[in-house]
């Protein structure tokens, strides 16, 4: 049997988080009970979300205990079977953690089909990534030609995809994000129409320039003060989709909201707060429009990908200093 | 010609809304050119968002000048008219302003129905009242059978309305009030399951013990820390119909918003403001169903009614200090 190496939930982040708040262990992969399947870690997504598992408290999902192996959404691949629906070379993605070996009982995982596209896309196209920002802007946002679209953490994985399916929905796609070379990289080859840089501009004097006609849609992905100024330029009946508020995560003791909350009664504006994996029934058909988008060269999509299971605690710091380019993956075996 | 009298807008408030921001006007009445009507004005609605028609900048409506005639939703009669489609006699509701006369066109009021219920009734129970209770809970709170429900303001006009079309729909219905006549009034007179005096306890561990199963639906009448309280109690997929913030209105600078804003996030929920003049095609129906269940007794409203054109402005105060009892009128001439 091949050996297992985990990182465990070691201490809650106090602040910002910290290798420190991991434990690295090595141990046994389990002789398989029949119904399961023994899964070899490919990719490891590490997402703002990871960030709110460590708390200690219920989110959307159950707490994460102290000495249990880190939560993580991953890719990998059925190395043995006992289970009648898994069987060897199945590609299979779902919470596999932050560990080498994923031990499935055949309920826990999807089984991915195998699509005409490179094997870190089904992260930086699909997955919770692209789903949520398919279902975000389009069911809850409700994009309209000649509508103004605002996407924050721009660049990132989700945000880098909202702002491109805005644009073939034909809006005018604004983005906001951090530094120069972002803000280059969403205009000059995704298409969007304009970039704020957050860290060199005054984001509510930047969003009146841009977005000349108001905004309709603003795809929120950091909360706090982004979020107050987007809340000062609304259009009438504008929508926000509530993706994340990743700048407030790493707060010891909670910010203060925006002050201009009452620009959601004065615009009958909504916000909406949504899980993709609310979406799951419709997942296929969402696949399958991305994968036509990608196919042909509507969608683009970048990832930054950290080779070694041993890195996973420091990239996940870098994700919350901005520093990746694209989508973050930890690669945590060899993808052949 | 009779003599008119208006209250016009002389200063925007600081702070607290006060008398001395208006100042009094004796006036004629303009004789009717062709297409005009005379409305004599009977009662005058006072509510919450007054207020915001006297700041510096646009609302939901345009911003009022100074030196104008206060903008206010009035109900009246017909006493002249030069226009085919209002005759003598006419009932009539619409933006006629602090004063006792009002010039229409015919096109900016609408002519209300004879219906079986007192005069009072059309503000108690109808109009910008009753349909903002509606269609926020109907709409936007989309109530189920047992699903627990939460009003602020509750036994305001808006409130106490939206509580008791919550228990038709067969809620769990918890109000929050300030002083004990009034959460009195609502759990006996009106029916609430139970009350939250937040003048005598903390909101937030109120809600845990009259919300056991937490809660579905937040209306919205005061923003704030009551919205904080709220936030902190959501259940998942939990609806915010944001009617009003009125803990806002007379702040001088904006104060912070809810600290809790992620649970939006956490728990898939949502905020949406409205405004009841986007309902406009839908109020026949709307009325029809209200006056059913008033005229059923399942729906009780209750208004506070101040003689005399003069008393506006004090009247207006009153509403702020939350000691009115009912839907706020100023009569400012008979019914008769």
């Amino acid at each position: 049997m091949p050996k297992n190496a985990q990182w465990l939930l070691a201490a809650r982040p106090q602040g910002i988080v910290s290798p420190s708040n991991f434990e690295w262990r090595e141990t046994e992969v389990p002789e398989l009970a029949e119904g399961q399947a023994r899964v070899r870690v490919v990719y490891l997504s590490l997402d703002p979300t990871n960030r709110i598992w460590m708390e200690d408290r219920e989110s959307y999902l159950p707490k994460l205990e102290l000495g249990e192996v880190m939560r993580g959404v991953g890719l990998g691949v059925v190395e043995e079977s006992k289970n009648p629906n898994l069987a060897v070379g199945d590609l299979v993605q779902g919470l596999l953690g932050w560990q080498r070996y994923y031990v499935s009982n055949g309920r826990d995982v999807s089984k991915l089909p195998k699509l005409p596209i490179p094997l870190d896309a089904y992260f930086g196209l699909l997955a919770h990534i692209g789903f949520t920002a398919y279902f975000g802007l389009l069911d809850i946002g409700k994009p309209k030609p000649g509508e103004t679209l605002v996407v924050s953490a721009a660049a990132g994985a989700v945000g880098s995809l909202t702002g491109q399916i805005g644009k073939i929905k034909g809006c005018r796609v604004v983005g906001i994000a951090g530094g120069a070379a972002k803000c280059e990289w969403i205009v000059k080859e995704l298409g969007f129409d304009a970039a704020i840089d957050y860290k060199s501009e005054n984001v509510a004097r930047a969003l009146k320039r841009e977005c000349p006609n108001g905004i309709d849609i603003y795809f929120d992905n950091v909360g706090g003060e982004i979020l107050e100024a987007a809340l000062a330029n609304l259009n009438l009946g504008a929508r926000i989709p509530l993706c994340g508020m990743i700048s407030q995560y790493n707060n010891a003791a909670p910010a203060p909201g925006p002050r201009n909350l009452a620009m959601l009664l004065m615009k009958r504006a909504l916000i909406q707060g949504f899980i993709v994996t609310d979406y799951a029934s419709r997942f296929a058909e969402a696949g399958q429009e991305i994968v036509g988008w990608y196919l042909a060269g509507k969608l683009k999509y970048r990832t930054d990908i950290t080779k070694g299971l041993e890195q996973a605690p420091a990239t996940l710091a870098k994700l919350f200093e901005g520093t990746n380019q694209g989508k973050l993956l930890v690669e945590v075996s060899a993808a052949g």
